[in-house]
């Protein structure tokens, strides 16, 4: 059985090595695999957007999560069941939500309640460790997720606002929803959403970021533009992005995670 | 058979993955468990640290360990036995004796000095690789304690001062023992310390760095404390650890680790 | 069967625990070894001497190397195999070669074409996930190489230059291959190229970059050299390195990867 993982824990301290050790003292057949621990720290809209991206590319298995600045306060603790029979453990801050209705919605929700299966002492800020772990590895192992906890009505789980762009004439109100390694800048933005708008492959525009304006053309890949152009595409997870051609867009444009950008659209 | 692996070695080289490959051809179905690679460079005691308070939360196997700066020098290279049946492969410089510590005590050490249980070739600068990787994978296969090199008394192995606070009147003198990636700030402080001082939950204290002062509550977890407030509480390891709600309490207060803490128990 | 794995997707983003999803869809019984995914981005040659220095210490599979600043233009995405028995996934631009060279060579190379062994929908710019890692998949399982697609004249693959040192009279022009993560500065020297310009263990040189000097010695471990000496040595890939005994050359030297240093060796 197959245990995902995801977390802002980063890899320099022993967070995410300690939940492996917790996983495997309880499942030593399951196998883990980090989709990433580099969601930033308390983000938790970055990782419920990465994990609905990511699912699809998972076999279905667990599919364990933790961003949770609410440990220590009452937010619940969850398993899910999505209508593909992925299971899911994390906290109730939306977190889970999106990929599970990337893969049919929600039919199972469970309170994670029983002490059966969590560690014998549950600390007050390392649920991770505590209490999500052993969850999903209890899972992995073939416990039904009823045996968890009480049932949760799915239409009660916390959900996030998805920050939706605004169309207005000639100009596109967008948000930076991540910043990769490249610097390539995902938006929240589709490709229904440009052509909503009227732009075709080709067509330049005026990207604008605090006050700074930056020509680019719209292409369907790096390989259309020159180097050092910057590029409106379609990426990878199908968010429109802003690439350079071999350099950094998010360091030219000086934007990262959160910042707006204004598209103009109708050249002067 | 488990392996478990902390190094100093970061994530950003091929140390880590070479070890592994190292491991994997020697010992196939060997599971490797990353508690972390992100110890700070040559520090021996964050390490010691780190392995003792995770090594319960690992299933029982071989538990590799290297943060090694006297790598090239005489050092000796060691295997351990506890009593509780785990193994521990490291250098001779304290890095494994507090796990083992916890564990009930060493009962065996021994060490590498066999050949055959090293590569063919033994670098001056790559242990981890060339004689630690392969001798954890060797104990991993079946291989005995003792077959790989000469007894060493247990008590004749190097151990590591661990700083001792200390309590003086109104205040208490601490060290950062570690800063995590939220900006939690471990000290070498327990609660048994705190109530020897006669410290109880919900007190006022007050923290100096530095020469700065800034107004803390002990408290029993972030949630008990509005947002934004310095918050002293034990830590999911059972060290006194300072943060601030939802924000970065090493950066606040300017620390790392090392750092000198004071804590002013009667307040102005 | 084993896969390993190198990047320069870096572990902050989903890129490569998406491609273990996709490997671990198609081949849940392959081993995964991640041999680092620290390689500067778009560093091809970093890449290329990464795999070769390491190869010889993965168990024989499938090597799966991504460095792929071409991804969207018309290079070729290969699969290789060597006289040793090993296969290569990865792009036609000079990263597999190195590697496949020290093991006997490139006997096969097929271009990937085939889309019965590629991701139904292959994206423009993420070519690990929809290409590479499901063909090293499927080679896991036993599928042929030259299933993938049409053969490739190995004499015809890129080939990348690897910088020669300089040597003239008393000096030696050196350029920097990779900095680690202690500050270890590794040449593109080896013993052979010290010997040839007469230079002998113990021998006292200068070295110069960007108009400063410094004093170093010749040494065969950090073990021969006093704290804080600057040290020329044959380091554990047998590159000439420079490092400083409990320091951090690469910042006391000024130099990160790329950078040009000379060496002196008749001193004023």
């Amino acid at each position: 059985m197959f245990i995902t993982f995801l977390t802002d824990f980063g890899l320099a301290d022993d967070f995410v090595g300690t939940c492996h050790g917790v996983i495997k003292t309880i499942a030593p057949e399951a196998q883990i695999i980090d989709i990433t621990h580099g969601i930033q720290p308390r983000q938790v809209l970055q990782g419920a957007l990465v994990l609905a991206n990511t699912i699809a590319y998972m076999p279905v298995g667990v599919h364990l999560a933790v961003v949770d600045p609410g440990v220590g306060t009452p937010r619940r603790p969850l398993a899910l069941r999505d209508a593909a029979g992925r299971l899911y453990v994390g906290p109730d801050n939306g977190l889970l939500v999106p990929a599970a209705e990337r893969c049919g919605g929600i039919v199972q929700a469970h309170e994670l309640a029983s002490p059966a299966y969590a560690l014998a002492s549950v600390s007050r800020t390392f649920h991770g460790r505590d209490l999500f772990a052993p969850a999903a590895a209890h899972l992995a192992l073939g416990v039904g997720i009823e045996q968890l906890g009480p049932p949760v009505d799915p239409e009660a789980l916390v959900r996030l606002a998805v920050p939706e762009p605004q169309l207005a004439g000639d100009r596109i109100e967008a948000i930076v929803l991540d910043v990769d390694r490249f610097g390539n800048v995902a938006l929240n933005l589709t490709r229904d959403h440009l052509e909503q708008a009227g732009v075709r492959p080709g067509t330049r525009v005026e990207l604008e970021h605090d006050g700074e304006r930056f020509y680019a053309v719209t292409a369907r890949t790096f390989g259309d533009a020159g180097r050092g152009d910057i590029v409106l595409y379609e990426d990878s997870y199908r968010n429109i992005a802003v690439a350079i051609n071999r350099g950094n867009a998010a360091e030219t444009l000086g934007v990262r995670q959160g910042a707006p950008v204004t598209i103009h659209l109708s050249l002067p």
